[in-house]
């Protein structure tokens, strides 16, 4: 019975009405074809509707028999808003419940009434006519009803600036007056949450005392047009339902009503009555309905509790017909769409990881890719988010470039130090920016290289070798073995990095960061002691030569050590009280280690550390809470790191204390005194260390290899809907080229750094507007461009020229925002909700879909396994052994393949994900259930589905 | 059609079965009617449930062709818990989902199937014999059947203990074998969850290959019996539902067998088809299900998603039918019941404030009722939850006693201070417990008499007065007149208490901790200053008397203020770097401005103060956290304030500084040196002071009143389920008393004490265990009795010798931990959320009921009035004028009522409550809804009601 009508709609969906939402317009700007899957919206533009979305209003019949008033008490697009009487305004978006016993009086009422398919009404009062004309009533009736119908509707509208809507947004031909909309109807806000399409369904219930019988009527209008003041949006109408009897029991009409609005707001429904050419079409469209609807005992569940809108809606496709002619393009939507969340799919190699078999033939085609994104790259960087984006990387940026500066500095002895820093950063990251695949990486050094580094100099100091020589070599070695794996496209092996690889290096990181943090600020409590009680730290005194004195008094007073200086009776001597500074500015000398301690900065340093990390950690959680309006929220969580170093300065500034600051150079020259800015190729090393180099270098690029291109996989993954796609040889390529730069000039070795690249592509985040009242923003994808990471470099590369401004920034701070980029990278992982499950007795765990699978012994067994390995790789990182820690990380790898003895492929697959030689071996085995009986895994819907890869939001903001 | 048949379970319930819950064991001990509406375990033990508890399980055939077996995929009890196959674990219980067509099927099933409703089997063979032998099937297919049937099933069974059931539990006979229960059955610990009399229900369903058309079977046993190892709990079976059929489509049987069971667990199906007297009876208690099933459209909600069980569920009574003998009973369990959620109808004057008429009336009253209960008030207390109440509350008096003896101290000039705060403390604490109408109070003093003492000490300053004579007469008055307000019957005025003003006080209070503890902690870093860099606290050093030299230089080098001694040249002067305490025993002398600064003292305060604040708040979160058991999670959060000073003191003790610690007097004597324990009536005052005094007295009067009776409202409200009883008069009574008495030993004045009341309160709610998995458990009371608070008192009495322990507990740990119990007190009441309101974005409020009946704007208008009134109330206590602030407290109460000139009495309702008058003037007016439709309000069930008297669970811990 279905499809026989015409399909009216068919050929103005066509026309100027296309909808495009104003997010996608950037995407244009690049090539067309999108290699992910369509988002929800284009599920919606492309699907199921190409029928115009709905707007159903339900206007109620109150005040019999007194005064009798329309009034507008529910409306519905996706959800069901209620009309809080008493309140005056409108509830959150809910999911509609209904009584069963509704939904059958509905149909009943509907089956014996009056229903018009295809009513050629232009206006309200055309329509009023039709639908009083058919009904036995008598003709005093028919003029108390027909007046009644067209009383003005009293809508609820919440109205937010004047806007003009008759005839600029819906250019139709008014010919009757009461088709014309009114004022408020205009200044409803809510038209902005409207598609340019969408068509409006007005249901009108209530008790009416001078009806004998009960009274329905469907109508379809053939052309939709606006009918007035009767919705509270002036879009045309395509649906009008009335429902109207004597007055019975309580709320049947107003429940009957929100029925037939429920029945109008399901996508299937609409689908099939829009098409209906008969009643029989209607209530067979209404009994597929009941065939679907989920039920809810009584007496277990509280009826009138309002059930929020779930974050994430069930695919409409499946319950269409399958001859309908979309039912492809849903297919593809589908499968497109599970992709995302069936990482077992994901794994099906995508065509960057896929082998030419040709030399560098992987590298040639990512330049091919990438080139044609080029121009594009620039010009999707114009756009205001990626300002705040550039402030954010930039402090994160500068941040780590001054610790690793230090830090190398101290490892090295000054052979680098934090000009070099700042310099290597800016060079390397801003080349990077230009010529990579994925121009969304930030370079920085990272923990691991920085081990290898500190390793390399311990050996070349202890065998007296030339160190800046010794590691040119060593890079030249490492940049020809990346060059190999370019050239043998080894990047397709990231295919065997799955989560457990890429969990276990992400936490040993993110450990690195908290144990820096902690260390760093330890670190200082011993620079700055705090005075114990006893602790003989009072003394200061500010001394004169005698008058009259010799040379040798000076001598005598002259002690040995501090103790002897505490305990020495120490005459006579011409003193005063004043302070160090003064004493030496009136010719004194002060005397005395009370001269040299500061108190006080320990704690106010502790104090500083705690209050950036607890106020950064703070401001990001704003972004969830309630409190201010979501522009402000979202503000202050983006810039909650940078809110946090000003609160941090502001705090130390009020204080006045002469806490630790930042040390920027000052001069542009390289810290070890001495040397240009090329390393000379041999110095005092003797010839065969140049092929001895090759050694250390073997390990160096294991470790560079698996350093990066772990970053460039979780960077790479599906679920960031990454259109320009990636490039891991090129990526290989260039850190290849930078490694030989950077050797060449005594910088430090750069490759991806996983934290702030993740913060980086979280900071351009694009995400669509909420369309209907209750819909969650859906993330559209990233703004992939070159703009930002080149800003940020480049102004890194003039932050060496800075120093004035940066030197107020104290250093317990910017370790406080260490400790929260740790933490927020640690927290984002699914390892660690495992790990929190160790601690959780059973009933009180969240019900993730692993765990409906997975027995919790072999769940605790996993994890256990990975703390092993996570500590294993520690202590190798901490221990003499720390050389051979590359092919540890690579023995993650191995660990990994070790497991499918100890778990079964399907334990895997939930836990982990599977290597590419099971998918091939066993395909699809994944997807089936593990017990014999059938569809027990069907009760898992997509929507359950947690994505497998965790999304490690690190997200510094 | 119902009731037909003659009851056999009646008989049965009032045999030895009866289940007396272990948590109403101790109310026995008392008189045995409660004034209070029956609990939840009340209801069902009253109620519905004079049928037994059902436990429901489902059994699935599986595994069909190969090797058949049954498995338990399902059981229900209140919700639903699903094997989850795959992890080989019980889901979390929760509110079963169905599809209407698998109802339907069962229906149909059903109607064709076989219908047992009296059958007589006595073991499982002869149920199996029953069920087979009436279908048409061929002997063959029987035999099949009945092998199939008596298969053992497959249980999940978690064990945990071994106990012996048979026999023991359920004194059965066992007549035949297969009826014994295997021993892991017995091991279940499900068993202890389950009430004594509960009864079982197998429902078995699966596709069967060789059966040709589907065998539906429902079978009501005449005397439930245990039925083998059909069920996971050998408990008596009473329900046995079979399903099965040729295989078709998926999972038809599975989700038919699931319908059974969610039917068989609802509590009205249960009571029909207990009574069912033939197949009508069936099909119509199936209908009437259908009836009464809340529908979820499709397409809106995810059919899979598991809803966890609701915090409260509705009551059944409302859809059962009023011609049962048990209606009466029901409705007066839904007064009872609702009595807590609708505040309006609490209003209604309880026998405590109903006025007698006769002098000292209801002093009389209160000490007839109270003397009814004083054994148990003894008895009560041996519970071991008492001891830690005790702890807690011990450690909260002390704090508070030292905290406010330092503070009166500083404001009487000394004429009070710790000691007399301890003692007095003790005393009328002690006393008060022993005599009072509601023993829970914690006396204490409190910010309101507090801020008048300092007026009072301040005007006897001003005018020369003897101060404690003076205090002693102004004692005096306000005995007397308290004693007046007591004869007079004046605490019935308490009703005119509405949250408006418990909830301005309340705020008043929790600010004044607030800012005590800010304000200590600001005058500590005032006290130990902090080193800026400049500041000369530098120079220090240990002078000598030259050995030559004479007096006058000594003299010259004796500067006349500071910043001469740091500019002065000192000239010759024989010195050492000796710290100061060396430096006195050598004989020297220390100089400089060095040698009396305390450094780091400042922030290591600030730093415990936070540590000490922020460890409690978030040890109290700990019990609605997931982790840890939940005895460990109880616990932590009980003691969080303790564990918050443990750590503090930890911390102070690890890094070793000279914090100041908290300071317990030595000597047991008065504070003022040479004054006895008894204040002399007259000392050097006139004798006309002693009618002045009564004037001061007339508004310490008015004060102590307010304080102690909003105090006692708040402690006295219904949703605490006191069933001891209030003794407004008598609690009034007792603190004039008390205020005679302290007077006289120049004693603080003691009135009732909110926020440590409700924390002791807090620490003895008796909570019953979860019954049924998915209940929570339910709120049964508080353990009333005098111990605990007199065993706290005694402690702190105890607490003046026990200097030596307490003398190592940080200050600003104390100041830390009375920060946290501000905020704790302020962040409970209703007036804070509405105040977090004004900052929401209206599409993120939560949905509380009162914004669905009240406009917003007129509840932020509501808001701001509280907020002008609060920050008025604030201004007038820190002015000269704030001597009638007891004035302003009772002006709040005329705020209110003058607030009904701008609010509506229904605004009022929702926003507040109403006053007596009104109650008296419009009737029941509040219940009815504000808009003239009907059954609007309906909407809102009674699960809905927030409470309206906000939880004001300050809950120290």
């Amino acid at each position: 019975t279905k499809m026989k009508l015409p399909d009216q709609e068919e050929s103005e969906s066509s026309n100027a009405h296309e909808n495009v939402p104003v997010e996608e317009l950037d995407s244009s700007l690049g090539p067309s074809t999108s290699p992910d899957g369509p988002s929800d919206t284009d599920i919606r533009e492309l699907g199921i509707c190409k029928d115009p979305l709905l707007f159903i209003q339900l206007n109620e019949l109150l005040g019999w028999p007194q005064e009798l008033e329309w009034r507008e008490t529910g409306r519905w697009m996706l959800f069901e808003e209620k009309l809080e009487v008493g309140a005056g305004r409108w509830s959150a978006p809910h999911v509609p419940t209904l009584a069963l016993p509704s939904l059958q009086q509905l149909r009943s009422l509907l089956s014996q009434g009056l229903v018009l398919l295809n009513c050629p009404a232009q206006s309200l009062l055309e329509l009023v006519e039709q639908v009083i004309q058919v009904e036995s009533l008598s003709p005093e009736l028919r003029g108390q009803l027909q007046a009644l119908l067209l009383q003005r509707p009293r809508h609820h509208i919440q109205t937010r600036g004047t806007r003009p809507c008759w005839g600029s947004t819906h250019p139709r031909k008014a010919s009757h007056d009461e088709n014309v909309p009114l004022k408020e109807q205009c200044q409803n806000s809510l038209i902005q949450k409207l598609p340019p399409r969408a068509e409006a369904a007005a249901v009108l219930a209530g008790e009416l005392g001078f009806l004998a019988q009960p009274l329905g009527a469907f109508v379809r209008l053939r052309d939709p047009v606006v009918l007035g003041p009767l919705t509270e949006v002036p879009i045309p109408s395509r649906f009008f339902c009335l429902l109207l009897g004597p007055p019975t029991h309580g709320r049947g009409y107003h429940e009957m009503g929100r029925a037939a609005a429920v029945l109008l707001s399901d996508l299937q429904f609409q689908w099939s009555v829009r098409r209906a050419s008969n009643l029989q079409d209607l209530l067979a469209a209404l009994d597929a309905f009941l065939e679907r609807v989920t039920v809810l005992p009584p007496g277990r569940w509280d009826s009138t509790a309002r059930i929020p809108p779930p974050k994430c809606l069930p695919f409409q496709h499946k319950r269409l017909p399958l001859q309908m002619q979309e039912a492809k393009d849903l297919f593809f939507l589908c499968r497109a769409h599970t992709e995302d969340r069936h990482s077992h799919e994901s794994h099906e190699p995508s065509p960057e990881l896929q082998r030419t078999g040709r030399l560098f033939g992987g590298l040639a085609q990512d330049v091919r890719r990438k080139a044609l994104w080029y121009p594009s790259d620039f010009l999707d960087g114009l756009h205001p988010q990626c300002f705040s984006a550039v402030l954010y990387i930039y402090l994160a940026t500068v941040t780590n470039a001054i610790t690793f500066g230090g830090l190398l500095g101290d490892a090295t002895e000054g052979a680098q130090g934090v000009l070099e820093s700042f310099l290597g950063t800016a060079l390397a990251g801003a080349a990077f920016c230009l010529m990579a695949g994925q121009p969304l990486t930030i370079l920085s050094s990272t923990g691991p290289v920085l081990v290898f580094e500190r390793l390399l100099f311990s050996f070349s100091r202890d065998y007296s070798l030339d160190y800046l020589p010794f590691r040119l070599w060593v890079g030249i070695w490492v940049a020809t073995f990346c060059l190999v794996l370019v050239a043998t496209e080894a990047s397709v092996l990231v295919r065997y990095f799955t989560r457990f690889t890429e969990e276990g290096f992400c936490a040993l990181i993110s450990l690195i960061f908290i144990y820096d943090a902690l260390g760093k600020m330890l670190n200082l409590t011993r620079t700055y002691p705090i005075q114990r009680p006893g602790s003989p730290a009072y003394g200061c005194f500010c001394q004169y030569p005698v008058p009259g004195g010799n040379e040798s008094q000076w001598t005598r007073t002259k002690p040995k050590d501090r103790d002897d200086l505490l305990s020495m009776d120490l005459g006579l001597v011409n003193a005063s009280l004043l302070s160090p500074p003064e004493c030496t500015q009136q010719g004194g000398h002060p005397r005395g280690p009370g001269c040299h301690t500061v108190p006080d900065i320990a704690f106010v340093s502790i104090l500083l550390f705690l209050t950036s990390f607890l106020f950064a950690m703070a401001l990001k959680h704003v972004r969830t809470s309630g409190f201010f309006p979501s522009m402000v929220r979202k503000v202050l969580s983006d810039f909650s790191s940078v809110l946090a170093i000003l609160l941090g300065c502001g705090l130390d500034a009020f204080l006045g204390l002469a806490t630790p600051k930042l040390m920027v150079p000052r001069e542009f020259k390289p810290t070890l005194p001495g040397r240009g800015w090329l390393v000379s190729p041999f110095g005092a090393n003797p010839w065969w260390l140049t092929v001895a180099a090759a050694l250390p270098a073997l390990l160096l690029s294991i470790l560079i290899f698996m350093d990066q291109q772990i970053t460039a996989v979780i960077l790479n993954r599906k679920e960031y809907r990454l259109r320009k796609g990636a490039g891991f040889h090129l990526d290989l390529f260039c850190v290849a080229v930078l490694m030989l730069l950077t050797s060449v000039l005594g910088l430090p070795w750069y490759v991806s750094a996983t934290v702030i690249s993740l913060a980086h592509m979280d900071s351009l985040r694009r995400e669509s507007r909420d369309c209907a009242p209750g819909e969650a923003p859906s993330f559209l994808g990233i703004r992939e461009q070159r703009l930002t990471g080149l800003v940020v470099f480049i102004l890194t590369g003039v932050s060496i020229f800075l120093a004035p401004v940066l030197k107020f920034i104290p250093m317990p701070v910017l370790y406080g925002i260490f400790l929260y980029m740790g933490v927020a990278a640690l927290s984002s992982i699914q390892f660690m909700k495992r790990v929190k499950l160790l601690l959780m007795p059973a009933k009180h765990q969240p019900d993730l879909l692993l765990l409906r699978h997975v027995p919790l012994s072999r769940v605790h067994l996993f994890t256990a396994i990975q703390l092993a390995c996570l500590g294993l790789l520690w202590i190798i990182k901490s221990t003499p052994a720390a050389i051979i820690f590359p092919l540890m990380l690579l023995g993650l790898v191995g660990v990994r393949k070790a497991l499918e003895w100890v778990f079964s492929p399907q334990e895997l697959l939930w836990l982990d994900e599977l290597m590419p030689e099971e998918e091939r071996s066993t395909p699809e085995k994944g997807l089936e259930p593990e017990h014999p009986f059938s569809g027990y895994a069907s009760e898992d819907s997509e929507l359950m589905y947690q994505p497998k890869f965790p999304e490690i939001n690190i997200s510094v903001n």
